[in-house]
């Protein structure tokens, strides 16, 4: 009864489209938030698949997301576009971002939208391969509901803010790299807690911001960034470009996505875009790529059965299988998706 | 006899200008080596910067740096830039290429320069205060010689590349990130070693790659970078940037700045700087990044003497110090100024 259903890419997006207009939105942003959480999907990343129809469709119901967005682009200069989500669906706002980032690229070599009155946009990667198969190599971030602390501080005032990249590779796999700032995610010292075991001190922090290796002090408490103050930092840049100079929302200004699910959230992103066509041609980088992933794979590997990879191989792995064995959906999620779709 | 002696800013850039003159460069490059040096030395960042005139003068000597570079600066698109440095000393082309950055971000709204054919060109701060000086928010980076090993790997074949960003604030402090992609440098495992002390295993590993508390095992083998997989997808990332879409060598193509010291290395960089007055007025964003820093000052301190900071306010603290009080150089660095100014 809870063996997942293995659904092709094609069924799985129709009726996703099929939910997500029956939450209000219409096709063309139905198929926009599909395309986006469906990759994440065939990436592996479950828990910003599909499976966040839930969250989205409960914000959705009570009205803190807008399922009929008049979304404006304003191009403020020749290469540099801001972008009003009106509180949409987070992918939503994303495509349209990334395609007008896209566009002013494609005309000034690099480009950057900067997006405002957004929420959750799904995980990065889809975007950065949306991007790097149009041959663009990408920077993108996005600021988020504050989770942790500020480095050395006692209380949630920034965003595990995710920050991703891509590089195109014509003909070849592209580099794809999707990260936020802690270095766990909170699911893992939930499985440590879960085993009884103690965790390293470098995962987070208890409710008085001290490092701690109890597990249940950590949840209590606040991740902690990778390299300490330094991933800190990269959080701050992240909020500073997509929420502080897009005119978002920023730091603990974000509401909480479940204290105030009818609050807008006003989340920000940005996407900047670089048109490798203008740096030289699709052989001459696909063949730089080619030679920077087998320097890196020529690497002997510490432990043997773990050989060297390069960022984006795994998600590219699954996303293969996945297109060819069917993406698993669990019975729950399957539930819902039809609920919405009728 | 090694008691430093205080030189004011003017002093040492006098001096410093004489020094890269002396060493063959026009007064010009000479100016822009010795902005970016001594505004390191400002910011306390004494080993990026008037001192590093002895390895850029090895080379300078030993014709591994060219003296007279001849840059070009090519336009491929409205705001993207390739710069050939021509195998000058790193700051010149540092310099000549922001200035390009500069010029069409202030145009396009955002814009990028790529560097191909240089040096080390010091620290990252000096840049991004200069472009926020002139209300540029920026992200730069450069890739490095080959010292760390990919992530599971066990030789030398990437760069501990190091990646910053600024972000103006008109009328006040602006936000200043620098920072390289190992947890930390291998002066502290240094110190380790000096005083018997163990250090904690996610700081290197040992020659085989694997994690090591042994500080003689860390300083054989190779740094571990921030977050693991993270921080070595990062690292990978400033280096496709800077190295392999600029044009210039990357990974392991690297030339070692010890071993080869008669060879080019072919260092790349990237500038993207984006005009912010396209996004709002001087009063808009100083009011958001002095709020901005108010919330992260807020947080209450874990340790009550250790209260929370936004990056960049130590260097910019020193460096208000260093103005008003003199800049330490000790007695060898100023006999070395000294003999190359004569």
């Amino acid at each position: 009864m809870n063996t997942p259903t293995l659904l092709s890419e094609a069924e799985l997006t129709t009726l996703g489209v099929k939910a997500f207009q029956g939450l209000g939105l219409t096709q063309q942003d139905a198929q926009d938030v599909c395309r986006v959480l469906v990759m994440a999907d065939l990436f592996g990343l479950s828990t910003h698949g599909m499976s966040r129809v839930e969250s989205y469709g409960e914000r959705l119901l009570v009205k803190g997301i807008n399922p009929r967005p008049n979304i404006t682009v304003e191009r403020v200069a020749p290469a540099l576009v801001k972008v009003d989500g009106d509180n949409g669906v987070g992918p939503v706002v994303g495509m349209r971002s990334l395609q007008a980032a896209m566009d002013v690229a494609r005309e000034c070599g690099i480009g950057m939208a900067l997006a405002r009155g957004s929420n959750h946009f799904g995980p990065i990667s889809p975007y950065s391969l949306i991007a790097a198969d149009a041959g663009f190599a990408s920077i993108i971030g996005s600021n988020a509901t504050t989770t942790i602390a500020p480095w050395g501080g006692t209380d949630e005032r920034l965003g595990n803010s995710p920050l991703g990249f891509g590089v195109p590779n014509p003909g070849g796999a592209p580099f794809l790299l999707d990260m936020a700032m802690s270095v766990v995610a909170r699911a893992k010292i939930r499985s440590a807690l879960k085993r009884g075991e103690s965790i390293p001190d470098t995962w987070a922090t208890n409710r008085a911001g001290l490092a701690t290796t109890d597990p249940k002090q950590a949840l209590d408490g606040f991740l902690l960034p990778i390299g300490g103050h330094k991933g800190y930092g990269l959080a701050l840049v992240v909020d500073m470009l997509a929420g502080l100079l897009s005119g978002a929302a920023y730091l603990s200004h974000v509401k909480s996505w479940v204290d105030a699910p009818d609050e807008p959230q006003n989340l920000g992103h940005f996407f900047i875009l670089i048109d490798t066509k203008f740096l030289g041609s699709g052989e001459w980088l696909a063949s730089r790529m080619t030679d920077f992933a087998a320097i890196l794979h020529g690497s002997p590997a510490a432990d043997p059965t773990k050989p060297v990879i390069v960022p984006g191989e795994i998600e590219l792995g699954r996303m293969a299988k996945q297109r060819r064995d069917g993406i698993p959906i669990d019975a729950e999620l399957l539930t819902l998706l039809r609920k919405h779709a009728a």
